[in-house]
Parts: structure tokens; sequence; C-alpha cells
């Protein structure tokens, strides 16, 4: 976070919480302005939110909102899961709508949620009713992108890996929401990390698309995106948040000039992926 | 909740999220009022916090403090997980604390958190940090107390289940968090509607503190329970939610009079407890 933002979110509101809050604010909207035409969706991460309490999580909301003013499909990254009755409630939270005496609000009103699967389809299926009737999405953790993953998603149950068995979870949660483009509303989280195993889903979960973090900061390359996509180049949105967001340190430019170097770093990253996937822009 | 809190709250701040989260303050408190003496800890759902956007959060800020103020432990019921350096934001957030400037704050400061540890250690791993250093806690989800939980945690890694190779995960972690009753900082969360899986893993898993969800409204009752605690009556913390906040339903008495029935609940589960285990209160 450039200094200059902080300091005057301090002058501003104190050295708070709130400032803290407001700084993250409007360092988002910068970079919502000068990414907007050529990214399509924003995965804000609920952690670095919450990190800043309840104002953290109100600056969460605003920058969510500002996002689709500017048509951007949003992701929250929140790896929620709980059993039904309380899913109900992460889900209305998040993607669905909440009634207060005769009206109803939408709390955060995302595009899509990431989700933890963990606790099996009672923990999803409360999702899968508000992805079906108000057009929402969700992805679901099958081989994360940290180096420790493995330590239980590589385990197997009777020869198969846990990451692909939550995987076939996914397409059989998402079956009859399938859309024109072959996809459903229940996607799954796989690590750019970890290119074996996305080819290798890829083709287990043809209806499953894929959100693919890990490009960039921890070291997944676009060599590895290749397996991905399906032969239309359909079926995968690549994530790139701190190379994205820090690209000012990287380049070295100055702290005021943080936005055009994400954008610099955005277009790198796209000709980086069209490059080696062969896939159009 | 009962109608004439939440008249009050949309008399107050109109019917909007904000008169939402006001009204389970005001319902918060008066149970904590009615009940700190003879319950030692609660554990707020913050997907019910949530649910009502940055408001309902806030108000969970301030029941964790309220409850503390009354010398209670909290619990805050998240399932949060994610990957290390993120996971260092959630951890931060909910029982660590944050710098901002030249300050510290602590954002939701509760006492102990639910995760998932579904990533593996590197999602751990900021945790245990902080539970060693401010004398923390967290619960992994083990055996979790829905339906479906077996889809994924019954099925077997080479013999063993997943739910017991996570509780075995959890007595790693813990090791050298292990405090004079013998249980670590790292509990694990196993429902009381599966009493064979909740005394298979107590022999297990022997310094790994359980939180026992399920009992009552769920369905787990307290002949379940026996095998949950060790010989000298330690090792669980068993939870009732729904059956104490909505006790006065249940007993069919006044609204106004709902924290006393909460504690008539709170007094019976707890005869039925010792009755059962024939642990001393």
């Amino acid at each position: 976070m450039p200094e200059y933002i902080k300091n005057k979110a301090f002058e501003k509101h104190g050295v708070t919480l709130k400032a803290a809050a407001e700084a993250i604010l409007v360092f988002n909207k910068s970079l919502i302005d000068a990414l907007f035409d050529i990214v399509p969706a924003i995965k804000p991460q609920a952690a670095y939110y919450e990190m800043y309490g309840w104002e953290g999580v109100r600056v969460l909301t605003e920058t969510i909102s500002y996002a689709q003013s500017k048509d951007m499909f949003v992701i929250t990254d929140g790896k929620r899961n709980d059993i039904g009755t309380t899913m109900e409630a992460y889900a209305a939270a998040h993607i669905g709508s909440v009634a207060v005496g005769d009206k109803k609000f939408t709390p955060f009103g995302s595009d899509a949620l990431t989700v933890n699967g963990y606790l099996g389809t009672d923990g999803i299926a409360p999702l899968l009713k508000i992805c079906k009737e108000n057009d929402k999405g969700i992805f679901v953790l099958a081989k994360t992108s940290n180096p420790s993953s493995g330590e239980l998603q590589d385990k197997c149950i009777d020869g198969t890996p846990i990451y692909a068995a939550m995987g076939d979870m996914c397409e059989k949660w998402g079956d009859d929401t399938i859309g024109e483009y072959g996809y459903s509303a229940i996607g799954a989280v796989v690590g750019a990390t970890y290119p074996e195993q996305l080819s290798e889903l890829r083709k287990r979960l043809p209806h499953t698309m894929f959100l693919v973090p890990g490009y960039g900061a921890q070291g997944g390359g676009a060599e590895g995106l290749k397996g991905a996509f399906d032969e239309n180049g359909l079926g995968a949105i690549v994530n790139s948040s701190r190379a994205i967001m820090c690209a000012y340190k990287k380049e070295g430019c100055a702290e005021t000039d943080f936005a055009n170097a994400a954008r610099r770093e955005a277009l790198r990253m796209r000709e980086d992926i069209v490059r080696v996937t062969g896939l159009s822009k």
C-alpha cells in the first residue's frame, strides 16, 4: 500500500482501523479504475478485510459494489463452510439476500464465493439453490496452491486423490446448472502451482469452471496454465493478486503511479498467457 | 428473536440491516447477563452476523467484548481457512492483533477460532504462533455434526478415516502447547451426533480438546457425550445454541422471559450431562 494513501487516511481518520480500511478503499478504487476494461473479474480476499475489523468488512462491501458498477464480476474469496442451516446464512450474506422485516437486503452482493467442501453436500446445498435462482456461482476448494496442500488433498481414497474426489463432487453438485458454454455454476479452485493436477482435472471435470490462483507471486507460471483451458480456450479464470497490486514496487516506479503499474502488469500477464496457451485475448 | 426486540430496533433504526444487527446485540447481551455465571463460554457463529453485512460484523465484535467483560471465554465459530500468508490475516483478525501505523489493534479479540484444515499445515501454522504467544486456541474441524459429514470425512486413507487423520494432525500441531491439564491449544470439532467417533477420537487424541456441537437442536443427546470426556471429566466443551437461545419458544413462556428460559434450559442441559456422564458440575 503506497505510503501517501496511508498518510492521507491517517490525517483524516487518525491512526485507526477506520483509516486503514479507508486507505484500502482508495487503493482498490484506483486499481479498479485502471483495470476494469482489461480484467473481467476481481477476487477480494475476505481475510485482508476482516483483518481491519468491521470497518474492513464495510470496505469489502463498498469494493464489491464499486467493481460491479464498472461491470466487473466479483468473486469473494472467503472459503466459507458450515453445515446446512448455517451455510444458508453465509450463502445469503455473500451471494444472496436477507429479509429484515418486510424488506430485502443484499448484504455483500457478490457474484461468486469460494467455499470449502470438507463438510459434504449439506454444506453446499444452500449455495446451489441461490446459484440457480440468482445466477450466482461458487468455487469449491479442490487442489489449493499452497505447498502443504498435498498433506490431505493428495491422499488417496480407493485410488482417487481427495482433490479429484472433491472435483467429482463439484461435477455432481453442478449437474443441473450447466450453461450455454458447457460449464455449471459450481466451479473448483485448482492452484496454478500444480500444473499436472490442473490438466488432469480439466479432463476429468468437463463442466466445472476453474478458479486458478497462484499465478505470479506464488510461483505459478503461464507454461503451467495451458492445461487449465478446454479446446475452446474456456474453462478457467486465472487470478493474480500481489503481482498486480504491488507491481509498482517491482517496477520501482513512483508510488503515485501504482495503478498504471498494475495495468502494465495485467497486460503483461495477459500477453504471457496468450503466448503460452495460444488462446486469443 | 423475540418480536418486541425487533420492533424496538425497527422503531429506532428503521427496517434496516443496522436494526437487525442492533436487535441481535440486545438479545445477546440479555442472554449473556442471564448465563455468564453458569456457562463458561459462548460460541458466536460468524455466519449469522455476516448475514447482516458489516453492521452484523460490528455487532459480533461488540458481543465478543461484552461476553469477555463478564469473564466468559469466546470461541468465534468462523471455520476460517486459507493458505499461509492469508491465514495470517485471519489469525490476526480473530485471535491476534494488527498493526496500523505505530499502533496495535485487536480487531475481533476472540479467545479461540474454529478452522478448517483442508489446506494442510501451512493453513494452520500462522495460528499456532498466535496461540503460543497470546494463549489463544483453535478448534480444527475433524468430524462435523451434519448428516453428510461422512461423504468426505469418513472415507479412508490407508485404513484411517479422514476425520481421524485430521485429528492426528491436531495432535501433531498441538504438541508444543500442552498445558497443565494435558491439553494443547489445538482442539478439534467433533459432533455430538456421532458418539462412536467421539469416543474413538477421545482415546486416539489424548492432548486434543474437543468442541462438541450438535447437542440439543441437532439431535445429539447427553448419552452420547460420555465418550467425549477423559477419566477426569475434562477434554470437551459441549455446545448448545438453538436449544438455549430459543428455549422460550419451546417452553411457550412469554417472549419477554426469553433470557430466563435460556437459563432454565442451560441448567437442564447441565443436569442432563452430569446425570449421564457422572461428571461433577
